[in-house]
């Protein structure tokens, strides 16, 4: 390892140094930098092979950060990351305190924006030449957007003001063909039509060429290009593009892991005056066997052994969240055909893929749409449906303003389960699900249900389906608790808690999957002669009035939340004491005013004490 | 008006009787009422105006609401109303309890959603028409969307589906093309390109003759035409649009106010199997002389003399506070070269008219994209700029996502002006902005500035562009207070309030505008001999925690905020005063948990109790 390029780099400049065949080395020595490390600490590995290329030819033509790099959605940056200082620390990705696996500002000057959900980085690489032009300055700037994320809807408002501004910038298509399948929408196909054009298919040939030379891991590259090109339809070229009916200049689409025609193509629209799209093709997972065969297994992944490509897996304990919710809506569908399940480009995910399977016509997948989708819903509502829309709780950030009038204001039946909610883990903070309890709480209408474990979270699902209204299930990533799964499913009663514990020193009441530290602390406190009541709220709306106030006859109500204290669901029990003129002492604990990092949810879950030793430290502090 | 002919209409459906010239004449009916009662009642008349034929040719071909209409933003919706039953009550159109100004599904089961927010109704249509094929029915499902919607993301993502499903459905794209002038973006340049096509212009030639034929109130749409006409540049024609692209059929431009040839296309493309755009050409105030030339004033206006389109206004006792925030950003900007300000379509309603004017290049208007807009103000912040971003309370709705990620996470200097905060009177509950102490409460690194009056709006906005971080400023519609406004505006004290009315019996604390009448409940309790303290919070976040520990010495802490009471600033006063382990009862006054209706302020805000009598009777009730 002494001997490679990337370990002598002071700056992503050196690159200028260096020959295309150099290049290329450091290609190849970024990707098993990736691969190796990402076999121990798991990451975005498909979308950081395929960028490579794109990345070094990028750095090796401009002055970073003086030149500003845009990366959408940056867990496609890992190269970005290493040629930028972050080597050294490049295997602590996505640990605690480690480098993160997205971009971020304060780990770098290089990292223009906290990237992390899709399609926003069009509108701040306006952002940042519209700064430039006020400035007069003349640094270049460059977006890298992939397809799918291009169909989001603020990546087409800014796409139509780019094309209007005409300033100067590069936005970088990264198409990586193998969504095709994947994605919906319109655009999709319509990147089939210039996948089909005679100068695509020529790009694809030269591409299995180049990469037959590059040696070390670029072997593996060769296979797809025969695949995708054999089994491409012959389909009508249009005259214009989308792209260049919006006034951005669009070039023909090259080959995105061959760095000479990278360079050669990008130093000419360097010179172009107004925005140009490059369109550039590549192969996600690209230059590592296990991934290009696998992407969707590679797209996030925890630690993989290398030779095979299999995914260490520790064995479950319990079942997944999403699992259970996914068998849960398979029962539920096979009784009730007016389900419609919804998801934005996370049928995986959010355990969609059997429903999508069975019920075909059933399932939407609207791309990485959330405003879309929960719009749809609405309109499914009316029309006699009972839509669920599953999404992770961090994006459904893009449409509060669709539950908020689409869909509570004329009170529509429609369910929308929020997986990820709470932390997420390494993804850290721009992927946590911390906001949702705060800002569906605030919506008239809105009922919410936190299921401790996986047996409430069947019950939920079952009570949400047949209340009327709209309905926000919200349930962590990752293992269940390991509770018995019911035989059949019931109706739990609106806005009625459940006693876990008794008790009558202190009330505990616990939102979700917090049910089980709170368990906990309430042992930790037996030892210490405090008995307390542990309440499983079930419902953070409506919240149980009769327990909160049976909890304001103990010596001190404690309010358990995976989410953020500040709007959250503990201060919704504050109003509740308050209008009952209970003046009783009050503890709201939850995540603090801040932004939390990466981490194992066990450690960030320590960090923000939320877990049974913080908890009962908080209340035996708060009982002086 | 006992001949007229919309009077014996019992339903829609009647419309199928009449003849061309009857329908003819039933569009001037409505024109006259639309225009009889908005010159009392005020209301979006041109928008109103402008879709008038479309509207009266959909009902004499639909069956509705078997057959579905789903307007975006309804305000362009009034002649559906009087057509669909409601004519006897339009007199009370946007008045308390009356007819609303946008469509509203409690209101007639041909009111399919409750539009308001722009760029949904194609998402609902989508559902609607989903909902259709699952359930094998063969019901019509039409979306119709201005030009200025359609830029909105949320639309395109719509769009995008669309062309993917290939549904039966159909878009009516209601292009006033005055728009031209006052959207950005290449979609609207695009629009020209093909408002440039022969068949463009002939439609535009034959539509002067037809409306001269039209008699009544359709003579003055005669002089339009001419207009645009010499004044439209001769543009190249794409060979394809956008929307074909898209895989959407789209017919060429007609002419929207020609019953006839609107029903013969309708007729078309109702068999059409799959989805079909039908470019329809409006003119915004058609038929309406004043409101043809200022469409602007048109768009939203107060009552107005029918013949001299003269604006009724009541002599103001003071500016509006949109007025004083336009002219203290004009002296912020005369000193700071920095400052960029960005509106999503709201130029005028937001007060950056003379901005625009004095700094074209430092003004950006994104068209109808708040999300867009919030995510260029963060790279024009990480490029050194101090972006001012001013959109209505509840458009920054669609954008909280953005706020959270783009801006909040990095901690960048942007400043969000919130105008129309609160309630905004006779646009009712799609427009109200009352979620935006919550949405805006529970980011982190976020501060909210509540100014009371508008000289508190001059310090707020000179504090906020003095800060570092992401900053709120919220203020309401309307007239302000009457305060006399500072020579030299001043930098406040980061989370200091400021005490009004001294008084040691209760404290009341205030949040922006609800400052007065809570002064004036306090003279009502000091009649009662309560003695009550006023603070002017002055900022939402954070909190003044000094005045709240002193509030807590006394009997009864009351927080007043016009905004919504779950997971508003009330609950962040009661999680300080828990923090402070102070058991002092409590009462936080704001909006109940429910969508509140239209109607005037002061009618509004008597409903939920925000008035002096209400605020003092909560208190006196409270003290028992």
């Amino acid at each position: 390892m002494s001997q490679r390029i990337i370990d002598i780099l002071n700056s992503p400049q050196d690159l200028k140094q260096l020959s295309i065949e150099e290049l290329e080395i450091v290609a190849c020595e970024i990707r098993e930098e990736i691969v190796t490390v990402t076999s121990e600490t798991g990451g975005h590995v498909a979308s950081s092979l395929g960028a490579v290329e794109i990345i070094v030819a990028l750095h090796s033509l401009l002055d970073s950060p003086t030149d500003k790099i845009v990366f959408d959605v940056g867990h496609q940056a890992y190269a970005h990351k290493i040629l930028t200082g972050r080597l050294p620390q490049f295997n602590t990705l996505r640990t605690y305190g480690g480098v993160s696996g997205f971009t971020k500002p304060e780990e770098s000057p290089h990292d223009m924006h906290p990237s992390g959900h899709a399609s926003d980085s069009l509108s701040v690489a306006l952002g940042l030449a519209k700064a430039r032009d006020l400035r007069g300055s003349d640094e270049k700037v460059i977006a890298v957007i992939g397809d799918a994320a291009l169909a989001g809807g603020m990546a087409f408002e800014a796409l139509n003001h780019i094309g209007h501004e005409q300033t100067k910038m590069i936005i970088i298509l990264n198409d990586n063909e193998m969504s095709i399948s994947r994605n919906v929408g319109a655009l999709m196909k319509h990147f089939g039509y210039m996948r089909a054009s005679d100068q695509y298919r020529q790009t694809r040939d030269s591409l299995q060429e180049i990469l037959s030379n590059q040696g070390r891991m670029g072997q593996s590259l060769v296979s797809f290009g025969r695949n995708v090109r054999d089994s491409m339809k012959q389909l009508v070229i249009p005259r214009t593009m989308i792209f260049e009916q919006l006034g951005i200049l669009c070039t023909a689409p090259i080959d995105g892991h061959n760095i000479a025609a990278l360079q050669e193509t990008l130093t000419n629209v360097m010179n172009t005056d107004g925005p140009v799209l490059v369109h550039v093709v590549t192969k996600k997972g690209a230059g590592f066997e296990h991934a290009e065969n696998s992407p969707e297994v590679f797209h996030g992944v925890g630690p993989y052994d290398i030779e095979t490509g299999k995914v260490l897996k520790k064995k479950p304990k319990a079942p997944t969240y999403t699992q259970v919710f996914s068998d849960a809506l398979m029962a539920e569908a096979a009784k009730n055909e007016d389900i419609v399940a919804l998801t934005a480009a996370m049928k995986d995910g959010t355990g969609l893929s059997d429903f999508a399977e069975t019920y075909p016509e059933r399932f939407v997948d609207v791309g990485i749409t959330e405003g879309h989708a929960v719009g749809m819903a609405a309109g499914l509502a009316i029309g006699g449906k009972k839509p669920v829309v599953a999404v992770y709780s961090t994006f459904m950030q893009r449409a509060v303003d669709q539950l908020i009038i689409d869909n509570a204001l004329p009170d529509l039946s429609v369910v929308f389960c929020l997986d990820r909610a709470g932390f997420v883990g390494d993804d850290g903070p721009t992927h946590h699900g911390v906001f949702d309890l705060a800002y569906s709480r605030m919506i008239p209408n809105m009922k919410i249900l936190t299921p401790s474990n996986e047996a409430e979270l069947v019950h939920a699902l079952h009570t949400a389906l047949a209340l009327s209204g709209p309905v926000v299930i919200r349930y962590p990533r990752g293992e269940a608790e390991g509770a018995t799964l019911p035989k059949e499913p019931k109706v739990l009663e609106i806005g009625k808690s459940s006693v876990v514990r008794k008790g009558s020193d202190v009330a505990l009441l616990a939102f979700g999957r917090m049910l089980a530290p709170t368990l906990g602390a309430a042992e930790l406190l037996s030892k210490k002669g405090i008995e307390a009541r542990v309440v499983d709220m079930r419902w953070a709306k409506p919240l149980d009035k009769a327990a909160i106030k049976a909890a304001a006859s103990t010596k001190l109500v404690v309010t358990i939340e995976e989410g953020v204290i500040e709007g959250g669901v503990g201060q919704a029990v504050l109003e509740e004491l308050s209008r009952l003129q209970r003046a009783v002492p009050t503890l709201t604990l939850g995540i603090p005013d801040r932004f939390i990092g990466q981490g194992s949810m066990a450690v960030l879950l320590e960090e923000v004490g939320l877990d049974a030793k913080g908890i009962s430290a908080a209340v035996k502090k708060r009982l002086g």
